[in-house]
């Protein structure tokens, strides 16, 4: 069954033509005649020669391979935006090598580095431990995604415009004090505009606020975990008959809170609301869904591919300069769900004797018309 | 900023060779004495000249990429695994070319080939839209993962033990009555071994029991959550007063069955007990950390890479014949959670007034004497 390959040998005794020729064919065609040209393609195909792309990028340059480098596949978000880039493959034909590097510098920069010598056409980058300064100098197109961004082109969601949401939702939905949770930002990490929205209408219409950022190692889950269960244990204390509205700065939190928070009440207590950010399958999956700031992560990954292969094009047309450095920004959208809600119950199914884990009325007691008895 | 990039023309000027003789140095450096060898060399270090794998690659075939094809991503297993595929860079220097074949068969063929005209050194395949006799047919080393092997090599879990393991600690933990769940599983995907070793103990013990498999599209998650409650709330009906033990065949079905029984009970009911498959994170993150059969998914990773690189090698010295197609099987391990146990309380945090909603002790008390009041 083992298809033999087929060498220029065989290519050349099937034609008549030396070694050379064949090669001639592959790496320089114009040396060679139409009629030659023709007759060497026709022997490939009787051959059943299977194209070496391989060949074909030496002369040509085009690899068709994107680098694309995420801090970790653990977090929803990147591991969705991994799935959106993937599902470009008929549309652009490009093939994704894909990386984690856990934010270690020398770590990335050693497949960075092997990924270029491999001459990928561009890189699509989520991780944040080396300077757009540096990954300019690289010479490939590089296009950014939630990370610093001054020297490369970049597509982000508008932040600023999703803290904004986030606190007005919270404040709508009656909240007397709001909460901003994270985790460690690093230094070339996404920009503080979930933080700075959110402080924006806190100031604007005057409610009280606090902004909680844990120094957690968030490639820990139980970690993480614990270190957000202590915060919301700590303001459900400090904040006894006040309803606390919490905006964690992404669905993989907000989902740690929530799950702090049914473990510890056997419900989703009625003096907290939740909202997360990045509108991941988790927040809609979650044992009570929660609402969340979504990022629209198709548009994202679509938006980073049309600006990495314009500027492939016109590297390609070797005219990199025509294209500018861009930074492009996508418009998030609220998703309002039951942890924002003034008080509604989780759909129970029907024909259970007990009760669901939703929001209940005030006071605590179970709004029993919605359920089976 | 901008590096330029060092051409053949240079290295020719610099050291006043043809550019026949610096193409030579690459492609065929015997036919140049060691002294000419060394003048180059020099050259190249002075001009900071960037490797070209590309020409190498050419040259001996080793391209160090390895496509790792997956049905998709959002399946908990497929992308732990291949994140454990990924930590392997600093240990084999192996880039991941990673695709989502959706078990669509001429998608996933067209990807295949043109992974293939790119000399892809090896591949992983947990996909099972192509036989394994296709495969072995494309001359490349070839692993399978969970999905029919006959002509390939392939490294698994030890399916059969881990469903004996399963049906041994649902009926250990006085399961009346016990039901396996799954969804449709395509011809050429894993076979039938969680099911078959479920079924051997449930006869050898005589314990009823019943297969119910759902011919649902998994790849839609809101139509098999819907699919999976309606058989629980199915099983919950014929089966009153009867303890119910759930095998589902993996963890993210297993996390459905549970968000839904929490939903309608408020809390993980005491007729009910469930274990699932994979070991993947969700099991521990759930709302309520669940029982589950544990595949060594870095184990299985590791075996995987060192049978195909085991191959890879062999190719290379052309003696592939010298690699005969190996099985390989790792032993699961049973993770034992409250949802297997016989009656414990999801632990409350400290200072709240209400109960958890792990387990209840018989007749639908709660403990208090684990609780804060």
């Amino acid at each position: 069954m083992r298809k033999q390959k087929v060498t220029f040998a065989d290519i050349a005794k099937e034609t008549g033509f030396s070694k050379t020729t064949i090669s001639r064919y592959f790496n320089a065609p114009d040396t060679l005649t139409t009629e030659n040209q023709e007759i060497i393609c026709r022997a490939l195909e009787k051959l059943n020669y299977r194209e070496n792309k391989v060949a074909r990028i030496l002369a040509s340059g085009h690899t068709e391979f994107i680098g694309f480098v995420v801090p970790n596949l653990y977090m929803h978000y990147y591991a969705e935006m991994l799935h959106q880039m993937l599902t470009s493959y008929s549309k652009y034909g490009y093939k994704f090598l894909v990386f984690e590097s856990y934010d270690k510098e020398d770590y990335e920069r050693t497949y960075l580095q092997d990924l270029l010598s491999y001459n990928v056409e561009g890189i699509i980058i989520l991780s944040h431990a080396i300077p757009s300064r540096e990954l300019a100098s690289y010479g490939v197109p590089v296009v950014a995604i939630e990370r610093e961004d001054h020297y490369i082109s970049s597509v982000n969601t508008d932040n600023l415009m999703g803290g904004v949401q986030a606190a007005s939702l919270l404040y709508k939905c009656g909240c007397d004090d709001l909460f901003f949770i994270d985790g460690p930002i690093l230094d070339l990490a996404r920009p503080h505009g979930r933080r700075d929205g959110f402080i924006n209408i806190c100031t604007e219409k005057g409610i009280p606020f606090e902004v909680l950022i844990s120094d957690v190692d968030n490639s820990d889950y139980k970690e993480t975990y614990n270190a957000f269960s202590k915060m919301v244990d700590d303001i459900a204390l400090r904040y006894p008959g006040k309803k606390k509205g919490i905006f964690c700065a992404n669905d993989t939190y907000a989902s740690m809170v929530l799950t702090h928070l049914v473990r510890s009440y056997g419900h989703f207590p009625d003096d907290f609301s939740l909202i997360g950010f990045d509108g991941s399958p988790v927040s809609e999956n979650a044992i009570i869904p929660f609402s969340t700031i979504g990022q629209q992560i198709n548009v994202i990954a679509e938006r980073a591919l049309e600006v990495l292969n314009e500027q492939i094009e016109a590297r390609n047309k070797r005219i990199p300069e025509s294209v500018p450095i861009r930074h492009e920004v996508v418009t998030p959208v609220v998703i309002n769900r039951e942890t924002t809600s003034q008080s509604v119950l989780a759909e129970p199914a029907s024909g259970y004797k007990t009760g669901g884990i939703g929001r209940r009325s005030k006071g605590g007691k179970i709004n029993n018309s919605l359920l089976g008895t």
